[in-house]
């Protein structure tokens, strides 16, 4: 008998027969002889409602009276899956962040879970009973509801795997499971069986948008597997009907690239004819990260006379206007001689461990783009991905020609 | 400084303007100089929706789950009004029910409060904080949340001014106050400015639907000071804008007669030449009893003979037909010859303290009715109401007379 967390998202709780639905496949692993923790989002769109009156009342909200109101969500959706899983025969109840303690800190609206007091539960669960729990939402220490960010239970699900010691986390969403590349634009990708921790984690953090960072993030710390399947096609009790999401191994996968990510929409910004001495990068983006703006890709070329260097980086293409104008505020300061920038530009990134140490993965992707006549805009490596930049309107025949040029399509 | 508990009903917070506005009255009371702590309503419809919810997901719903979701209603209110008062430069903070903690029985969906351990609220509204309370809803001792069944808001509301030792409960509402009578049908009823507990209570249990019939059962009990006035029409801070429910003084009214209810959508039921014995009536009741049946009047005639009796009383018109099928199938044992009945009947009550020890006040509401031609089929009288059921289309037209007959009509 094993212990699974099961974890539903929004469009799989979206209205009251989808929360059926996803009972009976509760109910059908409780069948197959599991126990069951099932964490569950709020009902599709709920969220944004509830995010919509806060700001009606308040342009600067307090943010702890913010999670207050959108932790609800998942509260009525726990609530409604109990019942449905009463309604076929099945001992259950619902748990609230504060009911489990499931504690945080009390940076509200984005908690980080410090503690999960799963004692009560676990009791309960070993005494046949099934436990729904309302995800993304937790309790600070003196008794304030918190929620974990959007996305967030993702995280309250593995973080609740791992302090119930569960066997395995299944993450059901609205896709049959983690794709070579987009399969919206490349129709070759292929459902991928298996994935390492490292990879997913990079796959996530470049736009697979199957999985929280997050979360992926908890589960490679502490080692839980983390499957990701779809609540509307997988056969419960199947073989690995989804992506398994697991510790990587030498013979998991035979090809050195496992997936294509892409992240469209970024802003390229380049600050020319930097003064090249220690504290200029810290001049450059201390002021973004003041302004809340985030930056993704950063690239420094070696400058040719070791006085002056260039400093390129990519931002969210709504951040891009407001980027260029604090940099220009800070052009004193700074110290560079002018902003070029470009808008519409897009991540390709190579996913795969021990990208590096395979000579030549990165020389394909250079080829391959250079025979689409394809200009690469800035290239970033790490042990485990390549990324280059290149035009928008490039990605969908750049994703295509590479998913092939690695042997990812399917046969 | 006066402490004062203001509840806002699901109109007066029906949307996020609406709570903007019910926020600018507990700002002009603080203004005032006084400590305020705010009770809600669910957002009117809200509650409806999450029921609908229930339904849909199962016609027998766990009670306990019931109340996980359809508290959400409130929560969300008290988040949205505590920022609404911060917005306006007020410190406010938003209470649920577990976090104050205010207890209850485990009765779920219709709970009654056992307790408030008011002692961190008390001292955050000493420190200048304006505290916000989810009405409507409690936790039990094992930290499962009730809720108090409809119109329970007023009761929480109560239930904390008596327990924060507050000078005053204003009940905030879509009306300006309690009239004489129910003045959509009533143009001359006048808003009362003063009434007594136990006129309160008849009147909110006859029909009066401006307070809970518990909170005023409470309010009676610790001798609260109860105000019912207008979110939408009162001035905040003016001199008993709507209607203070205290206690009773000899001044305070000096008609004996001091309001008109109506109760309408009932039934009346006779068992006709039922044996004269002792418990024959707990034959009757105890089967409508079990299947959940509000019986209203109930009137035994004495019989000639000493041997036969006829027992009438009237039920909600929604529960007619169930009563009859069940003193149907109880016939054998409850042993009457025939069952009469009549819908569409209704109880209209006069309300006043001493009516018994007043001659004539009885009187002169037959002879009114007699003068219209109004047939009375039932009286039941107490010390403080004399009730007559009528054929319902003649509603109208008693309320009217009697209410000009009782001097009760405006000037």
């Amino acid at each position: 008998m094993s212990l699974i967390v099961m974890k539903f998202g929004g469009t799989s709780v979206g209205d009251t027969d989808r929360i059926k639905n996803a009972a009976a496949k509760v109910a059908a692993e409780i069948k197959n002889g599991h126990k069951v923790a099932v964490v569950v989002s709020a009902m599709s769109g709920v969220t944004d409602q509830l995010i919509t009156h806060c700001r009606a009342i308040s342009p600067r909200f307090d943010a702890r009276e913010h999670d207050a109101v959108v932790s609800t969500g998942e509260q009525v959706t726990a609530g409604l899956m109990a019942m449905a899983l009463q309604q076929r025969g099945l001992n259950a109840r619902s748990w609230q962040g504060w009911q489990l303690r499931l504690l945080t800190d009390s940076d509200h609206a984005k908690a980080r879970i410090m503690d999960i007091e799963g004692d009560a539960l676990r009791a309960r669960l070993d005494d046949g009973e099934t436990g729904v729990i309302a995800g993304f939402q937790g309790v600070t220490e003196d008794g304030r509801i918190t929620t974990l960010g959007r996305g967030g239970s993702d995280t309250s699900a593995v973080a609740l795997a791992v302090a119930l010691k569960a066997d395995r986390c299944d993450i059901y969403t609205d896709v049959p499971g983690v794709f070579t590349s987009d399969p919206r634009i490349v129709t070759a990708a292929q459902k991928m069986n298996r994935v390492s921790y490292e990879e997913m984690l990079e796959l996530a953090s470049l736009g697979a948008k199957v999985l929280q960072v997050r979360s992926v993030e908890m589960a490679m710390r502490y080692r839980m597997p983390v499957q990701v399947l779809s609540t509307f096609a997988n056969e419960v009790g199947s073989e690995l009907p989804g992506t398994l999401v697991i510790e990587g191994t030498k013979d998991m996968e035979k090809n050195t690239v496992t997936g294509i990510a892409h992240t469209s929409n970024e802003a390229k910004i380049t600050l020319a004819r930097l003064a090249d001495k220690p504290g200029v990068a810290a001049r450059v983006f201390s002021p973004l990260a003041r302004a809340g703006i985030s930056v993704d890709m950063i690239v420094q070329t070696a400058s040719e006379d070791g006085q002056v260097t260039d400093i390129t980086f990519t931002v969210a293409m709504g951040d891009w206007e407001r980027a260029l104008k604090v940099l220009e505020d800070e052009k004193a300061n700074i110290g560079f001689e002018k902003i070029l920038s470009e808008k519409n530009v897009t991540k390709i990134s190579l996913v795969g461990i021990g990208m590096r140490s395979h000579a030549g993965v990165a020389a394909l992707m250079f080829e391959t783009l250079a025979a689409k006549g394809i200009n690469i805009q800035v290239i970033e490596t790490s042990e485990i991905n390549t990324s280059v930049l290149i035009a928008s309107e490039y990605t969908e025949l750049a994703l295509r020609a590479l998913h092939s040029a690695y042997g990812l399509d399917a046969a």
